[in-house]
């Protein structure tokens, strides 16, 4: 086993998950991620935790879905037949072993790499939607363990990435295995600054591209330190970003880094904010997914997240959201859903039933200042050697 | 896939677990089963039960162990360690998610096929021993389910029973596709002939081995019709045979299918039994393994099962008692524990840490009587065309 597959795991354990002697932990292993599982099972068993681990196969889960709309054929929406009338089946709610096991964990480890990213891609949208509108209270329990996602590096990822896997596995642990005390230090700097701070101001001019010049509010909102860390509220291996929910947006923003939305490739969008909302948009492709994503409700048009990438062992698009939006000399705005955590006790923040996340390179010709001051140019933050204020 | 995969699903599911609609299904997928446990998800949809599947993985399993081996060495044997002071590390009793899952399961599906049967061969026994015993909670609750334990076959199963890939898929799903019902009829012949009866002899006479001639009491006792199905109290996939728990055995029996007794092959094992107790034994390899099994406890030198092997599907030794002991045209008797389902309520039979089967070939110059009165000869049993009394 390649030692970094154990690196790995004990990251996971030990920084990510905090895992203790005698706590309850379920992995959940895909198909092809059999190799960390196993140096995960180790690492558990190192610690004195219990486990119990779950094979997540999206081809086991497509197979189940698809079996439930072949037994929901045909049926006369009664509910008798397992159709609830639209033509998805019908699905129990919250059946009780998914809800007993994540009730009980203290910790629940999720390993993706499968063998084939489309693998469900046949199975049809509302049977999607029936299974996890049926499963809010499974999600609920999961969400309220130390949970952690993070994926091997597979064939199939290799794939998605458009990378030799080998050349996709030292990308893998370029971006996991980082020195995360200092990461997570650093980004304190940033978050603080945010916290701060009143307004933010994000600035690019190239040649090659349209110029991004948008401002937003985050006065009264609280910055996340995503440290790849259940101790940083954070919950994804790799991480390494620094994101608030900002508000009362103008002016225009071009994302330059591409991201598929719901299987179409998207590429060069750009928006144009008045009074916080978008009013003016295109893409340079698949614009038509990206319209149908803000005309889904009234939040899907305004911001719902400001996240600055900051893992600079991430260095390219891999058609993942898990590594884009850490890359370091990025940013990514969502429009959508805001994020609680950033959000004063009792206030709700953007609403919405999307988050779709955006990405601009910014190691270049490019600025972002906090209530008018300079805090990164370049890539290169205030704090760092090289920085021109 | 091929079509007999999705047909083994489907025996699992409908004739021997008896799932329905709404049953909470959890569902344990070795590491190479994976195409079994997708035909049995697409199953169990189909169904409308509830699936959750768990990573049956030797391997993760081996790790784990492996793990809380390291994790405990060095200890002073207090507890607080991880180690209890023999050696072996300890175990935190019935973990909360273990239970959990298996309380709330209606049907727990087994399908063991790995990829190196030998995966856990460096785990100390002590560990297995300690691991075990933590989890009796845990295997109570998993036996009071609806459960059942079959296999995909798999290149190192195949390997195990000494085959080519190909040879032992058709051997498997010969064994595994029958027509279950008339089995289950043919087999209550047989369960009706030993239920009647008070006394059962065995008498083979081949030039080429010695002569088996045993005698032992069923008189009392409730013989297991073991059809495949947890509606027959059987929990195994393939099943087929018939067996009940003799005592008072006199005589002398020679078993010539080899078996595996802690990963010792033995063969050719002859028992003398006088007063229900073996008083002599040899073995033509494996004498020594043979000898611990017998000293393990005063229950381990009486018998505790006489099984029929009823299963014509299964036409060969393959070295995994899952199928041996089914055979067609084979009986074999258990030196140690009797079965609590052949005993009249509330009286115990032979106990003992031990039940290790042993089996003979009957197919030729051999009787079964019951009673005095034979029942198979030559492997024909007498409600069979050319059955010669």
């Amino acid at each position: 086993m390649d030692e970094r597959v154990r690196e790995h795991a004990a990251v996971l354990v030990d920084w990510s998950a905090r895992v203790e002697a005698g706590d309850d932990v379920v992995v959940s292993v895909a198909e092809d991620a059999h190799e960390l599982g196993v140096a995960v099972a180790e690492a558990l068993g190192e610690r004195g935790a219990n486990v119990t681990t779950l094979y997540g196969s999206a081809e086991v889960s497509r197979a189940y879905l698809k079996g439930a709309e072949a037994g929901s054929e045909g049926g006369d929406g009664d509910g008798d037949d397992g159709d609830d009338g639209d033509g998805a089946p019908s699905f129990d709610d919250d059946p009780a072993v998914e809800r007993a096991l994540f009730e009980a964990a203290d910790a629940y480890l999720r390993i993706g790499g499968g063998r084939n990213t489309t693998a469900s891609a046949d199975v049809a949208s509302e049977t999607r939607q029936a299974y996890a509108k049926a499963r809010q209270g499974v999600r609920e329990a999961r969400m309220d363990t130390d949970w952690v996602s993070t994926v091997h590096p597979t064939r199939s990822l290799a794939q998605q990435a458009g990378m030799a896997y080998e050349e996709y596995r030292e990308f893998v642990y370029d971006a996991v295995l980082r020195d995360w005390e200092a990461l997570a230090d650093e980004m304190a700097a940033m978050k603080d600054a945010l916290d701060r701070g009143d307004e933010v101001r994000i600035v690019t001019e190239r040649d090659d591209a349209p110029d991004t010049d948008i401002s937003m509010s985050i006065a009264g909102r609280t910055a996340v330190n995503s440290a790849a860390s259940v101790a940083y509220d954070s919950h994804n291996l790799p991480s390494g970003e620094v994101f608030t929910a900002p508000y009362d947006t103008e002016g225009e923003a071009f994302f330059d880094v591409p991201m598929t939305i719901d299987a179409t490739r998207v590429r060069d969008v750009h928006l144009v904010f008045e009074d916080g909302e978008v009013v003016d948009f295109s893409a340079g492709a698949g614009e038509g997914a990206l319209a149908s994503v803000l005309d889904t409700d009234a939040g899907a048009r305004r911001l719902g997240e400001l996240g600055i990438g900051m893992n600079r062992g991430i260095d390219r698009f891999t058609d993942s959201i898990l590594f884009d939006e850490k890359m370091g000399d990025t940013v990514h705005l969502a429009v959508g859903r805001a994020y609680d955590a950033c959000l004063p006790e009792g206030e709700s923040g953007n609403d919405s039933a999307v988050h779709v996340d955006m990405i601009s390179d910014v190691s270049e010709d490019s600025r972002l200042e906090i209530d008018g001051e300079v805090v990164q140019r370049n890539g290169t933050f205030r704090w760092e050697d090289g920085f021109e204020g």
